[in-house]
């Protein structure tokens, strides 16, 4: 069986590894990574999303924080400090440094990301195909208005330095207009037999993926079922703070509102084939919310979607294999 | 009163810490550096010279080893293997990368060496104005013959790598012919009260400085006086193998070799003004050996280089400032 999935860092990242413990050895994994919130620092790219997912996977991850490497040294950061050099709110380990030093490197030598990212994913043998949505450079950026006026900054600014404690104006995918999905992207999309979207911030993870053109179709129109699982739970992000980007583009955050910006293919299917492509384009066959969530169902349900209740919290290996599990049945439950 | 030092590595960099000891708050001292055995290492600029001068001036060296920082940590260096990228045998600590990060960021924004240098010393302090010699690269190789053949390979690489065991057969430094000076070194050997040469590498260190166009030249016509110290005692390097590197350019690894290969100046003031400067112009007033190197002495004087044997071992603090002391003595000595 062949799975694609969509992911942004952490929650993505968690779910993929229960995903790994459900599948067969024969399954092939394809993890298609947001590289919105990759951020240039110190003079190297750092891709935190496609990190987060590759040392989850590979085993380097520090598991308490989600992020970042386990057994880090923080030698660097405390010489930066010394010099007066900054960011000082973006946490950087001197393990962490040594991937974006080997990614920078290869970069400058005039590899793609994609290449660079199977280059270090030799060694993190993470166990599925990592992919960068696109090797063009994508960055995320955040509107807001604070004592210094209206302007637009890095995500990683508003969520690492600002805890998103400002309204998130508009959510501003800089260069996502004329990227192209990386090698590989589309022709796993189109030949997958179960598509699923994780946990992943709907709007700064999956919806930067979608932004990239060509990407939101190749899933509206693929021949495999395509589930979701909900990020919202009770109304709140499980973590994170996805209420915040999701009210930037005028969704609640709420686990059926969330369901609904992705949209049916049900509904899709049903109506005219012309016209109906690009942004718009349904993507959801199935969604799982919460069990907390049950009151959702029905809404998620009238617009096509078959919709499921199930304990979402990652809250252990066994507890994050059951949301895969249920996933992968919704998915063949849905299978036309 | 002004001082002008050239200086390579380590024991440049431990000498300076003696001058420091012996002159007085109202002395400046100009640091001229060697940046010959600069390299690219990850994608980062690394000036192993002029961080020498820095940390160990600034209080970050690591004592013992001479080079590289103190309490560092090696977490890059693991990581680096465990990703398969070299090369292995450069050892650059945590704290170490941390230099380099700021240098290639701020070199890539349009600094020059210069000001980069500049801007790293805001932080340690040095106590003296360090200046790289050029703010164009310039690499130092070396010319070499084994098994893989005749091959020149960077002088980091035949040091570091190969610990000097094959025999040099030409130093090359490369892009020095098109050098030009960084701004203020002519202007500093112009103004200076004093010259001295540090008891470095005659050839990879002090040699490339001299062989940026302009520099020997200033040297040989300035007004101060220009006094050496032997890196060689009894016939042998103190530190390193300059032996090796001294053969490659056909000099004797003796006191008095050495001298008589940097040259007098007062030969050249008693011959022709005409043609007499470029790379052959002479270079000392005074030279230092070691009392193990008595002998070499009236060699050195007759070459109409006023010489003292006096303890050239910088076994401690106390030890380097009273060869600091001898060198400025003889300075006065010599002054014309």
């Amino acid at each position: 069986m062949r799975i694609v999935a969509l992911a942004g860092g952490i929650g993505g990242a968690r779910f993929l590894r229960g995903l790994k413990d459900v599948v067969s050895p024969e399954d092939e994994i394809t993890v298609i990574g947001n590289t919105g919130d990759d951020i240039h620092l110190f003079g190297l790219k750092v891709c935190p999303d496609l990190d987060t997912v590759m040392y989850t996977l590979g085993g380097g991850i520090h598991e308490e924080q989600g992020w970042g490497r386990a057994d880090e040294t923080w030698s660097i950061k405390a010489e930066m400090k010394e010099y007066g050099v900054g960011p000082e709110w973006f946490g950087l380990g001197d393990r962490d440094f040594a991937t974006h030093l080997v990614r920078s490197q290869m970069l400058t030598a005039g590899y793609s990301l994609s290449q660079v990212t199977e280059a270090l994913c030799v060694r993190w043998q993470p166990g599925v195909r990592l992919l960068p949505m696109s090797d063009d450079r994508v960055e995320t950026h955040v509107r807001i208005t604070d004592a210094d006026g209206t302007r637009a900054i890095h995500f990683q600014e508003y969520w690492v330095r600002l805890h998103a404690a400002v309204d998130a104006e508009a959510i501003i995918p800089v260069g996502a207009d004329t990227a192209k999905p990386a090698p590989g992207v589309l022709e796993a999309i189109a030949a997958a037999d179960v598509i699923l979207l994780p946990p992943s911030n709907p709007v700064v993870s999956i919806g930067t993926i979608l932004a990239v053109p060509g990407i939101r179709q190749a899933v509206s129109q693929a021949s495999a079922p395509v589930v979701g699982l909900s990020p919202i739970i009770g109304g709140a992000p499980v973590r994170g703070m996805a209420d915040k980007v999701l009210a930037a583009v005028g969704v609640e955050a709420t686990a059926d509102a969330v369901a609904l910006n992705y949209g049916g293919r049900a509904a899709q299917r049903a109506g005219s084939d012309e016209g109906g492509a690009g942004r718009a384009a349904g993507l959801l066959d199935g969604w799982l919310v919460d069990t907390a969530d049950q009151d959702a169902v029905a809404a998620v349900e009238a617009a096509g979607i078959r919709c499921r209740a199930v304990p979402l919290l990652m809250t252990d290996a066994e507890a994050t294999a059951a949301m895969a599990r249920a996933a992968l049945e919704l998915a063949e439950q849905v299978r036309v």
